[in-house]
């Protein structure tokens, strides 16, 4: 579409706050708005960038066109992580992305993507929802005047492609691997060599010898990317990021202005896309992994103990040192994480793991 | 409110014939219409009877009240077991309950709330939302008029409430054991004399000894119905409900007569009422259970792995008994839920699975 006359409609925004006071007789005629959607991801990318777009389109659909949400994929409007500062500054309503991306403005955001042995997609949503999370996510926001909501996320992922198999924590000093964030601090301290890149430069820098290993996402988005080509030894699971959610921010004010109705449609849109982005990583993860087994010849293969006990007594410290952490806001979020932490994992080790392992062990059909 | 006036807003529905031709101007005023949701839950029943209001209550709020939804709880409108014909019937336009209550029907409804050593709350969604679960689930709805979305799950169930420790199948001989469904199969095929009974008449039953154990859904439901009391042992996991999918059935020509908007709002808010009702249970459930073990002494135990393996071997019988089903559907449901079912727990089994196991082994704060 013409971004001239795009840029013009969305000139519209503007009259939510007129419409916010026709409250109470919402079926009269509003002047429809169009808003801009920026994302972090690349255009059609899998589980992510599609859920983005569907996100949109969801509202767009769910508002009857009152509100159109056009979606611009990494580059197209502003660099990737720029995105959430486009909302900040006004030249984007929404961005879609994750909140680890911004960890430059607070260490806090980590929590609400997901941190080394965190909690699951499922425990998230009992943190952010029941347990306090949310509000404390709106506290760190509001500093920047905008509102997140969850909108996505990964499931556990992958713990990455190594050339050479690990057989131990020896196997991790000097590993050149490409990890980023808090997962990567956690690697560190197990010894390896940690660079972060975009990408699209992952496949190069394994293929030319710069990197010995690399972790991305999972099955669904990793067999797109071709690291197997390279490295053959595919471990599990990420005991980094247990789960990976992804954040719709809004622009507060304009939020706020607008009518209660549209309010109500983003917030459902964005907890149905939660479900649904986690829906697809459920069914398309492992189709993807039966095709890199059975047409590529990767092999599986499960950390050795020693490494997971060594990443576990890191995420301890990286944790414990944030809920130690001077600025007040991340201390108050890695205090309210842990404690939900510690209640939600009762339930999915005491409950969910133990039918898993037993219909593992006893049930083939 | 008075039943009679609202009857007679209820005569507006109607109107989403007409509406449905202003598609393409949606903004124009719309007569509102009133629908009756009935429900098969208790008023404010702990997950999904609070679950079922919130959704009413979503659907008012994003459709700005052009589509308000009163509820009925269980006997309010009509019995709770009597939902779905209510909606067939057109007394009612939409139901909230759970499929499986429906098996008379057909036994394919069995699939699309949970069956023994069947799907966790995540793999249902992976099964109805990308591998093709939901056109199945319409083929059979199809039948009565009526359109189905899940809308709410209660994650892995807990095993049940004994009065005696079980060390072994030897103790389930001619146990009297209330499990409803093709769970009780499984226990009668362990050698317990099961029988159902409603969720009000189940603490009489074991303060009698009409019962020696019992079964309901988790620690949030069950701690309110006071099973404690009598039986001290608490079983887990629920290998015969490892989730329990709750579902909106709406009147089919009612649903595709309203306009696209307010269709995509139904879908959108069950869609997100899944998640809600899903982080509720995960929070909520490990903190009742809390209470049950620090307040009422209740006894945490593990089922014996001679019960688990007899019972994953009953619910084979049973699951590949409805596969070889001589009713099409029955069996097409049961294939494509099986085939669903392998590759899903692929990713729950080698990924999320190994994580929780070594959170718990390696990660204490």
């Amino acid at each position: 579409m013409d971004r001239r006359s795009f840029i013009t409609k969305a000139g519209f925004a503007g009259v939510g706050v007129a419409a916010s006071s026709m409250l109470a007789a919402p079926a009269i005629a509003q002047e429809n708005q169009t808003w801009r959607m920026v994302t972090t991801w690349p255009k059609n990318f899998p589980g992510l960038g599609v859920g983005a777009q569907r996100l949109a389109d969801r509202i767009t659909a769910a508002s009857g066109g009152r509100l159109t949400i056009q979606l611009y994929s990494a580059g197209e409007l502003v660099p990737p992580l720029q995105s959430l500062d486009a909302v900040i500054d006004g030249s984007a309503e929404m961005s879609h992305g994750a909140a680890y991306y911004w960890q430059n403005k607070s260490q806090a955001l980590n929590f609400f993507t997901g941190v080394p042995f965190g909690m699951t997609s499922r425990e998230l949503t009992g943190w952010v929802r029941y347990l306090g999370g949310q509000e404390i996510w709106d506290e760190i926001y509001d500093q920047y005047g905008v509102q997140g909501f969850l909108s996505g996320d990964t499931g556990t992922q992958a713990g990455g492609w190594f050339r050479n198999e690990l057989t131990g924590v020896a196997d991790v000093q000097g590993l050149r691997f490409r990890t980023p964030g808090l997962g990567g601090q956690v690697w560190e301290r197990l010894g390896a060599s940690v660079t972060n890149m975009a990408a699209g430069e992952i496949f190069q820098a394994l293929q030319s010898g710069t990197l010995d290993a690399a972790e991305f996402v999972g099955p669904y988005n990793d067999l797109a990317l071709g690291f197997y080509q390279i490295a053959k030894n595919y471990y599990f699971p990420s005991f980094i990021e247990p789960g990976l959610a992804t954040e719709l921010v809004v622009d507060k004010a304009k939020y706020t202005a607008l009518p209660a109705d549209l309010q109500a449609i983003i917030r459902d849109c964005c907890q149905a896309e939660y479900d649904a982005v986690a829906a697809d990583f459920a069914a398309n993860d492992p189709r993807a992994l039966q095709t890199l087994v059975n047409d590529h010849g990767v092999q599986i293969r499960q950390f050795p103990e020693e490494i997971m006990e060594a990443g576990a007594q890191a995420a301890t410290e990286i944790l414990t040192g944030l809920r130690d952490s001077g600025d007040e806001l991340t201390k108050k979020t890695a205090e309210s994480f842990i404690s939900a932490l510690n209640i939600v994992r009762q339930k999915t080790q005491g409950t969910d793991s133990l039918f898993i392992q037993a219909r593992e062990k006893y049930f083939q059909i």
